[in-house]
């Protein structure tokens, strides 16, 4: 394969250059790697490598479509639209059959509501859709007794707040990324990609193993009907791990959008969109913001997750995964390999995507890569 | 010693026959151990072991005595005799002193009241009677602050709910059970063994143990007024680990069956509870209750158990510890090694027993018996 | 060094005399520590060693000053002058602001409230000062949300908890401490040292490391900003974990004695105040308070302190940590790897002290000291 690292990177941020040919040539160029950062809103690493890939390439985001709606929650929360300590049911009376009554805005989006998917399952089509995810969930007990445990809505905590924002605001996630954040910003992350930027979508691809590798992380992996099945959909028929990291190759997915894992962009325009929350004249979110929005609000072994997941509002809690960035960090990695965060504190923006999904839902390159921006950022 | 094994198991149930004879062979066929299983309410597992042992024996349940009790409390909820978030006191006024007027009937039911016994101990004739025990607790300080750890209430926990059924239902638990569970399904399972059937019953061995294996357990246990001291009433005069084990082979207490460990059963009393509870044509529990009881209510390190034990209301919630099953399994371990479980999903019922306590209050050998017994079932 | 041991243990604690020169001798003498212990209010240990240390010495408390400013709050409650459940800003209105108005009394004292330092940084001459701590802390936003995680106040809690006591009862927790329990008892713990026991004063020494162990623990530290670089406050200029250390080495630091980590004393001081506080004809704390303020309140991890740290109101919940006291021991660690703690169950009141700080913020030696202690006095 091709080990060759394209882009540039600005004075002082060689050995970030340095680190990704490192982490690129240990998967033998084959992660369809890309890597941005800003520092006080100018952009400092624009890197990339791998077949067909470039700094423009947009491919499947999943969960680090997560960071782009709770974008959406924040400057809604800032406004007045919506309070985190109503109930989902205050807004949307339907969702609080089933036990879910007394579930707040405040535990959806800090993974402590309990609702982590339906019994059954979903098709692909009602996962590319916010609104019939949202369906689906009205009639579902909790699997988890609401705010007694952390456990990641995977496919469904942006369809119940997307139902909120829809009654509250008058619109959908989607359309208020776009007008409020995306179109702005001039931004490549798309909640909701359209028709004209099909051809620089190219497909998630999925994760390279031995047999066995691959026989190992089977054995090791809870039955389709526990809690992480359910979360992840694998209870579904004929839905596979695959399937969660190649969600967004399927067209109806990617041309909806849906806000926990249907968005499309590439590691500039995360590392974009995390710079304009917190850097330039106006940065979108003000200090009592995010103050509010970044602060852990839960840091508990996470059920569906397993390993330390702690969680902000709707954004993970950054600081506590990477131990060099301040306490107030915050934005949201994706299942095939993918993160993207702010650090208030030091300016520094950031963005990392795969084309080809990375092994066992991991993206652990990510530490080496963060630790090396930081510590040009802040040298 | 003897390792054969008797019994029968249903076609494509011949591996768990292989599984239970390769566990049986491992302790010399001294665990006198019983593992029956049912599908749909239909029983596809019916196996035992060791001198003496039938499928008709009886012997201490120790703490999977919480099965049946958690069981007739949620035949109350159904029929809303109690309400989960109402306080004790409520219902039971005395019990609201010495700090415990808040703690909930959940939170007693989840091992998260912070009541676990009581400072002095209790005496072989006072743990027999769920009335004696109840009695002692009403001047008891929590050790624990109510609602803020998980700390199992090993033998108090039925006693309190016990007082409250008392009064809010009318009969105590043991009297509903036979009432209401054990006699309409012709169950080996007893909170209170008739003397007729004394005769069935074998007492429990206490375990086998090197003089360095015990010597290694005594090293690492807590102190007598430690929270697991405390739980296990270590504290008490001439009270000791085996005291724990061998707690049914007093008369006394098993005649009286108290709620939280005085229950005499067999493994095939266990699974045929569960099955009656989940299966046939009117299953105990109606969906709606076996949602909101099976719900994951705490998952935290219990401070008495140590190990991960996660709870549902009464029951400990199965599917976080045998990956294999549904998010909404539920039964309970005894101190012995025994277990019993419900799988709502996959129909499936389990319990095992073992005459001779397993070493350390383990029962490990249930992680590959249930593995061998679900595979089997859902194949 | 000189390893020689000074002082006399009471008859049946020749091991314990023993256990303190092991101790003693693998840091070849150079930890200047001091060892006492009272049983029912005698004292049975009175050991010291290591260069100009004697049974007199006073020296940096650090963090072993919380236990004397929580024994305040425990005379307040039991007194009537604080509600645990009340809000901070109830007795203190510019408390409640950017989003601290619910925070109670209870949170803060067991490191719930998510107030762990503030944004910048303290001066050591604010960290001298409760009072300028508290008027820096007003402006904060929590870092983390109030009640969801426990992260240790390390500067902070009894700032915040000395403002409410100097508006609920009239005086600080330093005026009362010398009123109420220094005094009356003639102890050697002083919060704010007067200039006429100066001389009595040792520095404490920075650790002692070879420059791979340094460069390690350096590697495996947080960042500055990162929550427990706050709460440590590393993030102030110039401020290093050996300030951390050596604070009360600053004259202004140990003459306003702040609550936190700002007292001065002995081993001997220690061990006689927790005697004092469980034992005698009138201990200082009666049956009833100490069930409420002993009890475990938070038992998670610690965001800032890594390890378990469980605690009640104001001290550490010392049973979780030592599994051979009972339940309801409780007392406080400080930094350089001094312990205090009193089990009113076995009547045991433990001090011990470093002069010089031990590596890395550990103190393990207590593990085995404590152990010895306990032998000795409940065999």
């Amino acid at each position: 394969m091709d080990n060759e690292i394209n882009g540039t990177v600005a004075p002082g941020f060689d050995w970030v250059r340095e680190e990704f040919a490192a982490v690129v040539a240990e998967e033998n160029g084959e992660s369809g790697a890309q890597l941005a950062a800003f520092v006080n809103g100018e952009q400092v690493v624009d890197l990339w490598a791998g077949p067909q890939v470039t700094s423009d390439t947009l491919t499947g985001l999943l969960s680090s479509t997560k960071g782009a709606s709770a974008l959406v929650v924040a400057l809604l929360l800032q406004e007045g639209w919506l309070d985190l300590d109503r109930t989902v049911a205050d807004y949307w009376p339907e969702f609080g059959s089933s036990g879910k009554s007394a579930i707040t805005l405040r535990q959806v989006l800090t993974n402590r509501a309990g609702v982590i998917g339906v019994d059954g399952g979903f098709t692909i089509a009602e996962l590319a859709d916010d609104r019939r995810i949202a369906e689906r969930v009205v009639t579902q007990w909790p699997h988890i007794r609401p705010n007694s445990a952390q456990a990641y809505g995977g496919f469904v905590t942006f369809a119940i707040i997307g139902e909120v924002v829809r009654r509250a605001a008058g619109g959908s996630i989607q359309e208020l990324f776009e007008e409020r954040v995306r179109a702005p910003h001039g931004l490549d992350v798309y909640l909701g990609l359209p028709a004209a930027l099909e051809d620089r979508y190219l497909p998630i691809l999925p994760w390279l193993a031995t047999p066995a590798m691959q026989a190992a992380f089977e054995a090791n992996s809870p039955g389709p009907h526990s809690i992480p099945g359910i979360a992840y959909n694998l209870h579904a028929a004929d839905f596979t791990p695959v399937d969660v990291l190649t969600l967004p190759n399927d067209p109806g997915v990617r041309a909806l959008g849906q806000g926990s894992a249907g968005g499309v962009g590439s590691a500039r325009g995360l590392a974009a969109m995390y710079a304009a929350a917190i850097s330039g004249d106006a940065p979108l979110l003000k200090p009592d913001t995010l103050a509010a929005v970044t602060a852990i609000h839960s840091s508990d072994p996470d059920l569906v997750r397993g390993d330390r997941a702690p969680y902000a509002i709707g954004f993970e809690a950054k600081g506590l995964h990477y131990p060099f960035l301040s306490a107030n960090a915050f934005g949201h990695t994706g299942a095939a390999g993918s993160d993207g965060f702010a650090d208030p504190r030091s300016g520094l923006a950031y963005g990392y995507t795969r084309r080809r999904a990375a092994f066992g839902f991991r993206g652990e390159e990510n530490d080496r890569l963060a630790a090396a921006v930081h510590r040009a950022a802040t040298r």
